[in-house]
């Protein structure tokens, strides 16, 4: 049961690394099975094809990405200082990624949404599920950010949610073309004024990632 | 010589709609000479490599593409308005290819970077050098509109050029997984922000497509 289990996680571990760097059209499941070590028939045990192995990656990531960004954007204390805190996090799983391959991966779920999407529809659905998810963890901040009078009140705290997510697969992009993780550095200024946060609460320290 | 050109017309238009369909690494020569109804033969009289194709590929798209951006960009009148023009004219190349392949194709350009940046040095320096020229674009056209006072002083306008160009990945690529192109609509309000537009500049004309 213990080597059963390691197989998978192994398997797991070798698709989100080939996925990552090489997309998912370049990869197949002979050269996931050698990357993890495993024989080719335990591939099949555990998943019934490439794509059920994609959708379960894509789960895992989610999971692991879902619970940071719920702690930080569920935090206490001033609602724009999450946000930025969520792009700092953003930044550093950029640059620790390319400190481990050597280059910028770009956002797993990005990469695939822009493969994949007119080919699978299972996988396009879920990632839509997932951008949701994260449009609405924003959302909610903005609202606490408009409540506390930091945000502008004109500001509709949906299309705002929107519309940082969206900076956010920009930048990565970005990031992962110029391989250049400081491409992220503007999601702060640029948040500032998506949210149409006044000069006067732009505070110097707010002003440092500028 | 009719013929030949013809020929490679064939395997280039074939092969950016296979390209913008599913992708660089799913799509073979094979296939793109069986869509372009020529002889696996002739390809190779045309180009050395899938890679060479695809390189043609994206200097041809951003040959037509750069000058609709310049057409539009470098035109007369309220530089803002240009903005918004750039907008509109984005999304229905969006909406022209979703009512052609019945969903959206999203940029090639980002599809391309996303899936290829960490694999094909050549094609990761030619879209570097694309994605620089679109935000030189942008850049000159923040300046005018500083300098007219319809910008925020404040605004840095090569970044703001990079982040606008930002937005319009992330949006296309919100567009794509969604098969939805009013997914750019929000392109010209976000930019207002960005650009620190003041309240009382943002006409009821501009408002139109908020």
């Amino acid at each position: 049961m213990g080597r059963t289990s390691d197989a998978r996680d192994k398997i797991l571990e070798a698709a989100k690394l080939l996925f990552e760097q090489r997309g998912y059209s370049a990869i197949g499941v002979a050269e996931i099975c050698t990357t993890a070590g495993v024989p080719k028939g335990s591939f099949y045990y555990f998943f019934e094809s490439k794509q059920a192995l994609a959708l379960t990656v894509i789960d895992e990531h989610w999971a692991a990405q879902q619970a940071q960004w719920v702690s930080i954007l569920r935090g206490e204390g001033d609602p724009l200082r999450r946000l930025r805190e969520l792009f700092e996090a953003t930044e550093e799983v950029q640059r620790a990624g390319q400190a481990r391959a050597g280059v910028v991966v770009g956002c797993l779920f990005g990469n695939l949404a822009l493969e994949l999407s007119n080919q699978a529809e299972e996988i396009r659905k879920r990632l839509q599920e997932i951008f949701e998810a994260q449009i609405d963890l924003i959302e909610q901040v903005v609202l606490e950010a408009k409540a506390a009078g930091l945000a502008g009140a004109a500001v509709d705290a949906r299309e705002a949610g929107r519309s940082i997510v969206a900076q956010i697969e920009g930048r990565v992009l970005l990031a992962k073309l110029l391989n250049d993780p400081r491409q992220l550095d503007s999601l702060w200024r640029d948040t500032l004024d998506l949210l149409q946060v006044p000069q006067q609460s732009r505070s110097a320290d707010a002003g440092r990632a500028c």
